[in-house]
């Protein structure tokens, strides 16, 4: 059966496949440092190059930011589109890592191998898996299983400020029967899972003026306002006691999961005390009376992701400053309109604001949350062929991440998304050591030619 | 009259005294950061063939941190000592200098001649008025007025670690009838003073621990604790509505300024207005029923002087950080014990640390406040010596900063220290372009020539 030889090569290319994805990890594809604009641009062409190695008639598209790169194959039966990208988040604290963070290598654990790098599971390991599986497939079939796009995106983690743009531009060639979407993990090491609800995404920095230059806090203090003593009182009040948000309006079209949702999640039996243990931790932070499942899936969060203000090096420095910032991003659920969310937090802020103090709102994305019907066949033959390559059957989950390109495809090209991926939760995504398991890599590429032969 | 000889000596004199300040601006002795070290030293090797120069037996006395200069010269009449200190303050944010702060100059301003760079008013200018007053002494006089002490700092400005132990283990030749120290300011350009009360500083540095490493927002936001919303609770909650410090028992020994010293600070007739205008504000921001000069001088304080945590780069990053940290100060009055509030700080900072994070605190100096007893004969004259050079009669005033060493006289060597300063508010001390009129410095050496005249 032709399946098999094609999960036999996959098999023996490993090695091979492993140091093609280490080469695209060395390209440090930072898209939100402007510094590392020669390096994204070089990711593209290394992927313009390897697409083109497998027929596919590929290339490298301008945008006001990084580009896009795309690829198209003729073939029967299902327009396939897939999509991943090719960028990565910043490297620091850099102290933090225990190696270059790109100069990955393939690493013995305790818990087997792992591929070590910035953007391993990030995207880069991801989107080679889908890559590799079409590679096997063509050195034993001669062809693409059937009609293929490949859109590879340079800007994902830096807000995707060019997709929409690009997208409306393309929305012809964009347009396919599924969205193959590889940028999301496991359920866990035994399960594996098809994505259907996300959160969205609204990320807003503020940065509050007091004095209108650094002071002396000997000289001034007590007297002058201290920009960071306005910025600590307006996070502080971004929850109450329960944890709740008190952004005014901000749960107003939240919705409840169903009776059969829950169900579903309290089936998976998660175990959080695990999952924060792993992580040093211990205790729920969220809001009172929802499940760990509900809180991560289903719930929309407010978290600070940075905070800046006055000397914050070495040793003491006595210093009012004059400014102080925060980054703060929300996790929005259900029907949340973002950019109702962004005016609300902007008045809440201003309203706390002193008259002799100015504040400064720098919007950084905004996106609603997604929610994929699952009824075509597509996405029960999916489930069943993951099924059959990873010990457990195959789940449908939620993700408290935002992959806004999902919602992209259903509101502009009118196509339906599918969400898989093969990281893990202990992956360390956008921190210091981010890894890719090599179960994740050779299992994840098994688990697409088992897709493509389930689909086409 | 021998001291018209000395003064028109020092009017002759101020372009070469102006370009040995320069020479000692020049070197970046920014004494709490290890980077600088040798430059400390270097520093302190200048003031050594200085004072040489001028034949004072001069020597550079190693510490565990960076060197103490100590000269001395033998005469007749009182023994006076004077202090000042060579280390200065961190240039960060460097990108708000018009300038290199360590390349400075003489610039014409609407306001008068300054001389610009970092630590032109603190304290390298200000020390280097009673030296150059020594100078022109020396050169018309053949000999200096009288029996001296110099004893300069390195470590001022990153909370004196060496200072103490230093004084216990020279006592006797840092004991002096009067301690001159020359790192206070004018009242106002019109009114030369000496300062009588000073805030003491306690310096905190505290670091919040959540997960034992960066997370993804997305993949842990809403279950996991963020560092930066425990911290900003804390920080949020060290003021109560009113403006007053929330710290149990702090306000125990803060005693209330007395009737006839309430009168002469009124007496002064600050403009706040003015004061806050300056640097762009316009509402005092302390306790509430408080006039400013009572919050400058007279009550204590609580300041974030910096504060850190996750990703504070260019663009956004979606992470949910391990750590966030805050550096925070107090300033203290009366007889406030530092130590009494360090432990009753903490105490309060751990109660709203959540049992799954953890408070790591570092100190960062202690000291008291100090006031002064100006009953001798001594405080008359030199008042009068200010007097005779300024437009109005000199003032006693308080001073919002922390001037330890003056504690130190009296409690150490049972000297008293007299504080006499030629700063201005617009300095811009601790911060970018800080500067020096050069008023202050002329005057300010003219002043010391005076006032040597009068105590002698």
């Amino acid at each position: 059966m032709s399946l098999d030889a094609v999960l036999a090569r996959i098999d023996a290319d490993l090695p091979a496949a492993t140091d093609r994805l280490l080469e695209l990890l060395r390209i440090p594809s930072i898209s939100t440092d402007p510094a590392f604009k020669a390096d994204c641009d070089r990711a593209a062409d290394w992927l313009v190059a390897d697409l083109t190695s497998l027929g596919v008639e590929t290339s490298k598209r301008a945008t006001p930011g990084h580009p896009m790169v795309m690829g198209h194959v003729a073939g029967e039966g299902p327009h396939l589109l897939f999509y991943g990208h090719y960028d990565v988040q910043p490297v620091d604290p850099l102290e933090l890592w225990d190696r270059d963070p790109f100069d990955p290598q393939v690493e013995e654990t305790p818990k087997g191998k792992v591929i070590r790098g910035r953007g391993a599971a990030d995207d880069k390991g991801q989107l080679m898996t889908f890559i590799e599986a079409c590679r096997a497939w063509k050195a034993v079939q001669g062809t693409l299983p059937c009609r293929l796009t490949f859109f590879l995106e340079g800007e994902e983690e830096s807000g995707s400020p060019s997709l929409v743009p690009f997208m409306n531009d393309h929305k012809e060639a964009l347009s396919a029967d599924l969205a193959l979407i590889c940028d999301t993990g496991l359920f866990d090491s035994r399960v594996p899972a098809i994505t259907t609800m996300l959160r969205g995404l609204l990320g807003e920095e503020i940065t509050i003026t007091g004095p209108d230059k650094d002071l002396h806090s000997g000289m001034y203090g007590g007297a002058a306002m201290n920009p960071i003593r306005v910025l600590a009182r307006i996070l502080a009040s971004l929850h109450d006691e329960t944890g709740r948000i008190t952004v005014p309006g901000f749960y107003d079209r939240v919705p409840e999961i169903s009776d059969e949702l829950r169900a579903q999640w309290e089936g998976l039996s998660f175990d959080h005390k695990a999952f924060l243990g792993d992580v040093g931790l211990s205790e729920l932070a969220g809001e009172e009376g929802r499940s760990a499942l509900e809180m991560l899936w289903a719930r929309p969060t407010c978290e600070v992701n940075g905070i800046s203000g006055g000397y914050a090096g070495d040793g003491f420095k006595t210093v009012l400053p004059s400014k102080a910032s925060a980054k703060i991003s929300f996790r929005l659920v259900g029907s949340q309109d973002p950019l109702a969310i962004r005016e609300s937090f902007r008045a809440l802020v201003r309203g706390m604001v002193p008259p002799d103090c100015s504040v400064a709102f720098e919007g950084h994305g905004a996106s609603p949350a997604g929610s994929f019907d699952t009824t075509g066949p597509a996405f029960e033959a999916a489930r069943a062929a993951l099924s059959e390559e990873w010990p457990d059957p195959a789940a449908y989950i939620g993700c408290g991440g935002s992959i806004p390109i999902a919602g992209h495809f259903q509101q502009i090209t009118n196509t339906t998304p599918m969400l898989i991926g093969f990281g893990k939760d202990d992956d360390q995504i956008h921190s210091p050591n981010e890894k890719y398991d090599m179960e994740s890599f050779h299992k994840g590429i098994r688990s697409w030619a088992r897709i493509l032969d389930a689909l086409t």
